[in-house]
């Protein structure tokens, strides 16, 4: 077998095989870099540079934050499955920053090194020193890309022969050994301001179900990213989850978005050619790293020349474009036509996947190819051909040639006819029954056929390994292509979900969140009969939400917000009209979890949440609570809901949608200027209680608790008793519950 | 390269690498089959076989149950990843009976079918049809079986060299195909009576971190597996994690360990060996699995001819054991010294991972063997003398002997020397500054060599599988040996916690749950200083609990339900003292998750958990309470709350903890005779609220919410309103907040 040079360390964060990455999905790694900020506007303060790369994909992206928290807000849009840190950044902070699922890599602090990582830097950005902002961001990138350096593919992987040890290895080919470790599949490095997109921090991501559904009594749901995911490969797709997790803050990019998906909402047939093409796209993204490291194989570049093939077509479909945004698209997509030429001039039509045993060249491509494929069937066809005559010849009709991977052609005679075998036959192998022999002519055919094989598979290998260096020389042009195709397909992809679930083009930057017929776009999907809400809030209003268990408050909720982040995509929305103001980040509180061992309880977590809200929101901010004060006492727990929405509504002046069962709380409404009230109405049918879905001004009367309790299977006598109780009670006069007594 | 044929289909239930399976823990894949139950007890009703198979170890459990939440239950102890029906069960019962994250396998009808079932189990197991209880069990059993066979690792894995379309097989090893398909490791089925072992659902499994510590907010904590995982080897392992999987209810089994946990705290020296040379025991379970199946290579075997050598050593050191168990359990230790004495004679000491390229046989062994590499070496000391011989005869120094992969041994010249070349050199290869040239003898030479080898590595593999053959033939007494190991090394890892954790040994069969200093076994490893709790309980009785929040209400309520599963393990407790009652199964209702796109509430949830428990608990029962009715308005979910408890108590008799901040809870302790209030009390010291852990008879006087919420880091100006706000409350006289009103 052939013997494998270890050229390659694999780590979660750095895998580039198709098989081990889970789809189309990014797969990060993280590097962080912390300095003092001795000059900028955080005077004492300290600045940290966060780096995050694909390395399946090439996707680089750098930025700048001025807190461990911060960091772990952008943490949470990318989550790295892998990050890497230096000496500077203890265990304390690392936790802090990142989810604990990464993996960390303590890497090499040379790599760190402000110098070092600007030269390194440097060899593959030529204006990096401009676009990062600092010395951290500077120093996050360089580490980084010296621990892709340090992890990435060798070029030994597919050679087909490698020296055993010898005494001299000129006889191979020096191209093997790369010259400079620098990756030539990262060419484009996106350095991003935070401020310039919605924020969207962990728990959000989480709460609002965004890329992940959650796991309830071990059932998958749906994320968002799954509902609106209609693009037709995986550069549209990594594209548009992209753009979910970094909504946009600018009205005009967000509007350029919705000008496109606009005029391919209109267009059915574009929409529908455009996506039809687009299915033939390959992974070129992926598939250019792979030609740059050295490790794409011969059916990679028939996959690049398939969809190389496809540009020509999208350019025609798009010729008619009305709009600028598409037209400046069509602009993008370079059909790279020389590349394409030179694969399909060079590679056969249905290569095997290994490179060095022959197959991958086409016929006609080389003269000493085919010359040298022309002997091996000559040789063949001598071969096929002895066994019929060496049975004339000796009158032996059992007689066979055959072939094994020990010991190479053989005859072979069975022991009654061993007296006919010529003398120039020589024996190899005695078997049970019969003995196997070989002839110096048929050695002599055999070596040359082995010779001529070796030479050509050798050529082929050597063949192939130029043409794909000449690929690797255009990967600047290919992933600006893949890019421009990406765009194309996210867009596709949002016109297609718009045109088919009957979304609106929201106006984004209005005064007021107005939604008409406002539908969650997951849970839409999976209910049958949906029922559509409306929206009507001024900025800075706080709507508490109250309602019978089931009505609805939380998708309602989580409705808004999504609608909101929807549209800052540049998507449209599910709803028949919609203006909406930029918001700035979508805060939740919502759910609970134990962390028992920890030492916290569920209430401190709740607590702890809640203080980072009211820390962090801004008056551009949409807070959703989703029950506040639930894991205390209910005095405890009202004082505390009353308190933090009077603060919300007092200090920060964000918009607020409470929902809760505290039903005093709809008090508020009364006593602050900006509260108004909300609910989700029960009716009484033929005694039955019948929970609609329909929001109502006003507050609601009761929480229909335990016929809840019913429906999910308590006992009658537990449930008439609960009644009982409950009527009693009531009936008490003023004898509600005395809650905080004991 | 070698030409692999494909036997094997892997699945995620089958998986027998090493690598792939995570660490020591086992892997199940499990088969339902069920059957109208027409002369049973069940009249009328249904009658459900689940077998579960790890077919990395062997290990094969069949147990028969009566409807298909009683299916969840037994599936919820081995969390099967891979599950097989047939065509009657339907979708929806097999999302009722199994996980969601288990892979669903439809599998060959025949393979359920009865008579078809008999015949294959009654191969494997002679006794099956005493052993399995109904033809449910038989078919589950059956088609298992048959799934493992399908999906077993075929015998032509590792073969070194396959014929390539030659037209005789026969040359080559008949060996290699198995004759029958019955898989050789698989000797021992246990079919087990629910009843006789306490239920522990998956619920519970969850909600005491049994196994699995929940991650909340990303970080993992630590489950009781860990904390009393004190084994040497993955087998001890094994066997502990089935121990915590079903305690036991039989009061003398339990004393039977315990009597040898007792013994191995007492004598430490003992515990100590044992623990040491157990260190050295390999994986032999999963080990001889790979041997029968013909997939182990020479490492297993060495691995497994070092654990043998172990066994004469724990016999010594049990050799004085006092108790009966102990004593019994030594004599389970059969050393199978003639397994060991034939590996040791056959396999070299440090082998390779490949069985077809030499170095697996020890010299001495065979005769043949030793006279091939024996050729071998004569004809490489010739060539590595060729260089020098050359130089001298030729005169040109530079002159070199090399071998590469394809062309094998030549002589390098360089261009200024080709004059030097003598006429018999054949020139075979030019290179840029060089020619290669090979000679007749040197090419006889090299054959020679070739033929040896190849011979030698062909002998060899055929004496090792010989080997392995003979080895795979004493698989029932390895695994009998595996098994009393592996019982050893669990009953030596419960002494070893004991002993260092201060754990005593509980009265189990008690007619009270009397529990002196009780402790929670991981959350007193995670705290610096953790306050010990005693109980004291009759069965039946409702202990409702109160307390500020984080005063440790949860944690003492599952340090309870903990201090029972491991008693009835048979394992030490942590605890001064401690007499428990026999207890049949533990509920849980705890904590809480949403389900927003799946349309049940929070506490829709909740509710289900809570009728479950209500249905299905006995007088026998240890429930857990964890705040029940959080989700709805404060009146529904007192009125629910009291209405559960009261259910309990009249009806069920379990014995309850209730957890709550419902303060009017505690009043069921006057109502209710064997109802008790039990709280954690907060004191005012300096201004400050300081939470006190230990648990006090009454009822506690307020949550301390507020205080939370100050600690948690929610802004001060909050924390101020909310005092003023709870002030407020309590100075409107009965004027508690009105919590059903609106």
């Amino acid at each position: 077998c052939v013997e494998r040079a270890v050229t390659r360390v694999v780590t979660p964060g750095t895998l580039t095989e198709a098989a081990l990455l889970r789809g189309a999905d990014n797969n990060f790694v993280a590097a962080l870099a912390v300095d003092d900020d001795t000059d900028g506007p955080l005077d004492g303060g300290r600045e940290y540079g966060l780096a995050l790369l694909d390395v399946s994909t090439g996707d680089f992206y750098a930025t700048g934050l001025a807190s461990l928290s911060a960091v772990a807000d952008e943490a949470g849009r990318f989550v790295p499955s892998e990050v890497v840190v230096g000496p500077d950044i203890d265990d304390d902070a690392v936790a802090e920053a990142f989810p604990a699922e990464a993996m960390v890599t303590r890497y090499d602090s040379v790599a760190f090194d402000a110098d070092v990582a600007r030269e390194r830097v440097g060899t593959y950005f030529a204006d990096a020193g401009e676009t990062l902002a600092s010395d951290a961001e500077l120093r996050a990138c360089g580490a980084l890309l010296a621990y892709a350096e340090y992890t990435r593919g060798g070029y030994h992987e597919d050679a087909g022969a490698v020296d055993d040890g010898a005494v001299d290895e000129s006889g191979l080919d020096p191209a093997e050994v790369p010259a400079e470790p620098r990756l030539s599949y990262l060419n484009h490095l996106t350095r991003y301001d935070p401020r310039e997109y919605m924020l969207l921090d962990a728990v959000a991501v989480r709460s609002l179900e965004l890329f992940e559904p959650r796991h309830v009594h071990g059932a998958a749901g749906t994320a968002l990213a799954d509902v609106i995911d209609e693009t037709a490969c995986a550069l549209g797709r990594r594209e548009l989850t992209d753009w979910l997790r970094r909504p946009l803050l600018d009205t005009d990019r967000i509007a350029a978005r919705q000008d496109a998906v606009g005029e391919l909402v209109r267009d059915v047939r574009t929409r529908e050619r455009l996506h039809e093409r687009l299915a033939d796209v390959y992974d070129i993204e992926r598939l250019v790293a792979r030609v740059s490291r050295g490790r794409a194989n011969a059916r990679d570049l028939r996959s690049l020349h398939e969809t190389l093939a496809v540009v020509p077509d999208l350019r025609d479909v798009l010729v008619d474009a009305e709009g600028e945004p598409l037209q400046r698209l069509r602009e993008r997509l370079d059909p790279v036509a020389d590349v394409r030429e030179a694969i399909d001039a060079a590679v056969a039509e249905d290569p095997p996947p290994e490179l060095t045993e022959g197959g991958v060249i086409r016929k006609g491509y080389d003269e000493r190819l085919d010359e040298l494929r022309a002997t091996e069937r000559e040789g063949k066809r001598w071969i096929d051909e002895l066994e019929a005559s060496e049975r004339e010849r000796t009158g032996v009709d059992s007689l066979k040639v055959g072939h094994n991977q020990v010991h190479g052609y053989y005859i072979e005679v069975t022991d009654p006819n061993l007296d006919a075998v010529p003398d120039e036959y020589q024996r190899r192998q005695t078997l049970k029954n019969s003995e196997r022999f070989v002839t110096p002519a048929l050695k002599e055919r055999e070596d040359e056929i082995l010779r001529a094989t070796e030479r050509a598979d050798d050529l082929e290998y050597e063949l192939f390994r130029d043409l794909r260096d000449e690929v690797a020389a255009e990967a600047e042009r290919i992933q600006a292509l893949a890019a421009a195709v990406a765009d194309l397909d996210a867009l596709v992809a949002l016109a297609t979900v718009a045109a088919e679930h009957g979304y609106t083009r929201p106006t984004v930057g209005a005064d007021r969140f107005a939604i008409e017929g406002g539908r969650h776009p997951v849970v839409e999907r999976a209910e049958e009969r949906f029922v559509p809400n409306g929206t009507d809030l001024d900025p800075g209003t706080i709507a508490v939400i109250t309602g019978p268990n089931m009505s609805g408050k939380s998708t309602y909720m989580r409705q808004v917000a999504l609608v909101c982040v929807l549209a800052q995509v540049g998507s449209f929305v599910p709803a028949t009209a919609a203006q909406l103001p930029v918001v700035d980040r979508v805060f939740t509180r919502v759910g609970a979890s134990d962390d028992i061992a920890g030492g916290r309880s569920t209430f401190m977590v709740e607590m702890t949440e809640v203080a980072d809200i009211l820390r962090a929101a801004t008056p551009r901010s949409l807070v959703l609570l989703d029950e506040v004060g639930r894991g205390t006492s209910t005095a405890d727990g009202f004082a505390l809901a009353r308190a933090v929405t009077e603060h919300l509504h007092d200090e920060v002046g964000a918009t607020v949608l409470f929902a809760t069962h505290h039903h005093d709380l709809t008090g508020l409404a009364a006593d602050l200027p900006d509260a108004v009230n909300r609910h989700f109405p029960a009716t009484e049918r033929d005694g039955e209680v019948v929970f609609r879905h329909d929001l109502q001004p006003g507050a609601a009367t009761a929480s229909y608790g335990v016929e809840v309790a019913d429906a999910a299977g308590v006992p009658e006598s537990v449930v008439a008793r609960a009644h009982e109780l409950l009527a009693r009670e009531t009936a008490d006069g003023a004898g509600q519950p005395d809650e905080s007594a004991g």
